[in-house]
């Protein structure tokens, strides 16, 4: 199991139903987090509601730890993040998913650890839980329907986390193929040009037979083309000029 | 509202839960989309399971159209992504939710609009759904734990694109061409293989056939072809299926 045992704490803090937490350790275990805390379960604990959504992620619950308050919950870590959603009157460090993402990254890579707390289902966090974090974290939502359930924050917050474990490259071919030469890309457009010419297509519009193969050829030079895609190419090229068959 | 009208459209393929397509609309909303479409719902429209779990996103499933086939459902867009975690046995660009933002966002700059294609819960997307897509979109995930629901990967594919609303586009398309449609797309491709048959050119390699076509149709699907480009092939099409003039 990829679990990284210097990842975030994510803290919840009075949760009410065992189903957000279940989705909260799913959460978690999709983005290879695993140190849960619960402060004060509403309905106590072990929660079998939280199984039984958690499936797999059971594991999560399993070492999760309970605590009576916040500080207590807190009081082993670095740097606390406060996940909320509506402006307070108070003065804090607001950061998004992402750049809290790379401060957690980064006082990891210092030996700290940080924790996230989430508040309750009903009305998040209080003011008094926020005291104890250092920053909170607002998720950036469309401000006429910025409702998001316990689960999908956690996922949100775990996700950006998760991102930053190495820089993965943006495009990938999916399997052993090799990208087409250039030699192969011309000698495709070779063979379109000579059957062209071999089927008289140009002969009424000889004047712009320059720009259109120019054109042709800019566009398959576009394409990226795989060695496969050349040899499909040539397959069509074969299966539209050959003779038809007498049946 | 805050609604952008030109952000891509949602499309969920055969959904078999209605609390999953009503959990869909809400992740739509929280990050401002609102075109949602549904190919084939399992238990029909409307739904009532999904309009209770929507709660006040209802206003998407109200505005919802449901399609019979994903090629309907595509057909006015002009790049279409496929969510899927697991790899095929095809050469596909893959994206990040991340890196597929960036693109969709440079897309609409450009007067183009995106789609993407959101699987049934039981097994995702079939590999014949993902012929109609240009490129996959995976979400990087603990690999020993890659379970995420339908609600979670449009969470996720939507934040990253509302994450991006304030960024300027950093690539655009040096001229007037608007990119083919994927009924453009789909046209042409139905023509190369009707010319295909008319010319028997399976006739030797029947069994062969659909694995042919779709392995072609999904080549041409990452080609990002722009208008300009359809008009071209048809011109080959018609250069290369041609009766030979008499000289």
């Amino acid at each position: 199991m990829l679990l990284n045992e210097n990842a975030p704490a994510v803290i919840l803090v009075e949760p009410q139903m065992g189903e957000n937490i279940g989705a909260a350790a799913r959460a978690m275990l999709n983005f290879g987090l695993s140190d849960m805390r619960i402060v004060k379960p509403r309905d106590g604990w072990p929660n079998e509601r939280a199984v039984a959504l958690a499936a797999r992620a059971d594991l999560v619950l399993e070492k999760a730890r309970i605590f009576d308050s916040v500080a207590e919950a807190t009081e082993d870590l670095q740097h606390v993040y406060a996940t909320t959603a509506r402006p307070r009157d108070m003065i804090k460090h607001v950061a998004t998913p992402n750049s809290a993402a790379k401060a957690m990254r980064e006082l990891e890579a210092t030996g700290g650890r940080a924790g996230i707390l989430f508040g309750k289902e009903s009305y998040g966090l209080t003011s008094e839980d926020i005291t104890y974090a250092d920053t909170i974290i607002t998720v950036p939502l469309n401000p006429e329907f910025t409702s998001i359930n316990l689960g999908q924050a956690v996922l949100l917050v775990a996700y950006e986390y998760f991102q930053l474990a190495d820089e993965t490259p943006d495009l990938v071919i999916r399997n052993e193929e090799r990208r087409a030469t250039k030699k192969e890309v011309v000698a495709l457009f070779d063979r379109i040009e000579s059957s062209l010419d071999a089927n008289h297509y140009f002969d009424p519009i000889k004047a712009r037979r320059p720009v259109i193969l120019r054109n042709m050829r800019n566009m398959f030079q576009r394409f990226d083309l795989m060695e496969s895609d050349i040899r499909a190419f040539h397959g069509i090229i074969k299966g539209l000029t050959a003779k038809k068959r007498d049946k």
